[in-house]
């Protein structure tokens, strides 16, 4: 997506370890109507009515994953970090580790949120090594539902996640893919 | 807000501790359009043309702020509850007491992003003791932005929180404000 390749290029800083920093527009500060433009372009790409529920993860992911699901009037469904007192019903979970945190992260759901007959597409803002996405797709499958796809804001080709992905013939769509960032330079996929 | 009360009243569950449980639209699975409609509500309420930035906390948060944001044209921001790696820049920061945690946490926003010219409507899914909302006002104020409500689906108004913001002339606006919830029983403030 070319305007969201533009804004990364104009906005992105690219820290100490390849850490790209998008927190003007996409993951601290969030540019809403750029969202709206995001969703319509995974609507090109997916079969939106196919859709009975879109996932994502807690915190970032939930800005673009509810402009998405306003737009389509799909329900969205967030998974949680860590066992809050808020939890109390049955739960499908997965552990990924946290390379931003440095730490194993339990990742869950309410089972009754999420039923074997939904259509599932995972979306989130950022994918890297792809921990929290396979944790995602964790709950997906212990739930019994049908994973539709994995829609994406920004993947770091470079560190492979999205790939694995791809080598299991899972749907996966990513509006910008980076393929290098290095000493301030970015450089997409083709 | 008579459809989030009967949303409330139909799929709320009353835990021990007078935790009210609204998982079901509202703070894990959300029913984005239901929000679109809360957005209409506080529209009426709050002179939206004021306003240039909405500020939430993440995570639960950010969902309605993320749709409010999306119909008003209006940017967001969301402050973060631990320091990250991704997080360079200089900080606006708060501490707050959660309650849900039962541990203190910093609040925090970059402060290039809250300006001291920036109009503020802070909103939040939940208001209780009021910790969350007292932490982001906190960080308005560092930053010299001048702060024009608070908006709030559900507030505890048992919990007293909600009226402290009241006292001080601070224009805070709830949708559905809970009087009384315990045995499984709710009763709102009229």
């Amino acid at each position: 997506m070319d305007e969201l390749k533009a804004r990364i290029l104009s906005e992105g800083k690219v820290l100490p370890g390849s850490i790209i920093k998008v927190g003007s527009f996409l993951n601290h500060k969030v540019d809403t109507a750029l969202m709206g433009r995001m969703a319509d372009e995974f609507a090109k790409h997916f079969d939106i009515s196919k859709i009975s529920l879109i996932l994502t993860i807690e915190a970032s992911g939930i800005a673009l994953a509810s402009v998405c699901s306003y737009k389509w009037g799909i329900p969205l469904l967030f998974a949680k970090k860590a066992k809050s007192d808020n939890i109390e019903n049955g739960l499908f979970c997965s552990e990924i580790y946290s390379y931003t945190y440095k730490k194993t992260v339990k990742v869950m759901v309410e089972s009754e949120h999420l039923k074997s007959t939904d259509h599932v597409l995972i979306m989130d803002d950022f994918l890297a090594n792809g921990e929290a996405i396979r944790g995602l797709t964790d709950l997906v499958h212990e739930a019994g539902a049908t994973l539709e796809g994995i829609g994406i804001a920004i993947e770091k080709g470079f560190q492979g996640g999205g790939d694995k992905f791809r080598k299991k013939g899972i749907d996966i769509y990513s509006l910008a893919i980076i393929e290098e960032a290095d000493d301030g330079s970015i450089r997409f996929r083709d």
